[in-house]
């Protein structure tokens, strides 16, 4: 690629970079902690965050997590309306008017919302990016834990078609098991993969749907809420 | 947005459009038709393709289409591989060296690879775009037509989420159909979706798994590699 084209990818990333972490001092400040929660289309994000909190499993010792959502989507308001009927502040974030539609959240789309998002009220901001496997691992948005889900409906092979996004998180949702008895596919060739993109990255095996393993995914966004130590 | 984002943008979207040009007029040139084939991560197109090939199913009244494939992902070689396993011509097109891997094909890395591509001894080349559902639909890379896989695990709502990848393509192959039994998804509800956004557009229904419909999609892509007129 020209010279000239990596000088401005990398001026857009280091402006990126400036804007979340004030978005990131926004969240400490009023002492919330973010998860910036990533997929492919249709992987489950929002299911999986509709059984979070359809089932109340948002807690620690100390309580319930107050939590909101800020759904990004490059149309509409389809998940924010599911997540708003079951009473949780959501605040939608539409790239629509960006170059055709953006197809991931960075750092000055979030600052753009963030006066939407009553922060004073809520312990831990769920980020929902846009659906892609691609650009959303390159923008920070001010976030203090990144999740990713992948549907065993996918494939084995996307930690290795899709690497950074792999390697860009620190917890690898394994989502739809329910369906592993209908599929060709190899729980242990997958867990592979990551491993070769991610070794020691965690991960967990999870079913939106049935409700299976929702409750430890639960219990990872609580200790990210509850988390005291700021990573850099 | 800023008026200066859009007037980039719009420069952008106008170079590839010469490029594209430039493309669609060397494939004119060899007698070659090319598909850009898009669809999310692990959708199933290179599976969709390999059941094409497996089955010997791309061919007309005049026999067998001579078909080439242009293999775009982010990184590796892993479709290409499964691809030429089936004894056809396959090119390998990484966008990895782009800003932090692109998360899709333009005319212009198309125009690379052309090199690469023995266009006078095929008739039809099928350009396997990067899994996603934004910005693929974005950018023209010269072909004849387009499709897209959206699968049947992913969700009813996904034509009103990604409405211009819906609306970018002639054809929606509607894949995993011999998953519907085991997931609450109403093939209804999608197909009232994608009727909301690409109105009349045609669709198909098939399971790249068990080889249901399969044919039709062949037929499709022989017409294309048939096809004489010339659209704009």
């Amino acid at each position: 690629m020209h010279r000239s084209k990596v000088r401005v990818a990398q001026d857009v990333l280091d402006a990126n970079a400036t804007i979340a972490r004030a978005n990131r001092a926004d969240f400490d400040r009023a002492g919330v902690r973010a998860v910036n929660l990533m997929s492919a289309p249709g992987a489950g994000k929002t299911s999986l965050l509709e059984r979070v909190l359809a089932d109340g499993l948002l807690h620690t010792p100390g309580g319930d997590v107050r939590v909101g959502v800020l759904e990004g989507d490059v149309r509409g308001s389809l998940d924010a309306e599911r997540l708003s009927a079951l009473h949780v502040p959501v605040t939608q974030l539409n790239t629509d008017p960006g170059f055709g539609g953006e197809c991931h959240l960075d750092a000055n789309m979030v600052r753009s919302a963030l006066g939407a998002v009553a922060l004073e009220e809520i312990e831990l901001l769920v980020i929902e990016n846009v659906g892609n496997l691609v650009c959303p691992a390159e923008f920070r948005v001010g976030e203090d834990a990144r999740a990713m889900i992948s549907s065993v409906t996918e494939g084995e092979d996307k930690p290795l078609k899709y690497p950074l996004m792999f390697r860009a998180c620190e917890l690898v949702v394994v989502n739809k098991i329910d369906l592993l008895p209908h599929l060709d596919f190899s729980l242990e060739d997958f867990l592979g993969n990551l491993d070769r993109v991610n070794p020691g990255v965690a991960h967990m095996l999870v079913s939106a749907r049935t409700g299976d393993g929702v409750e430890a995914f639960a219990d990872w966004l609580a200790g990210v809420a509850r988390r005291q130590e700021l990573p850099a």
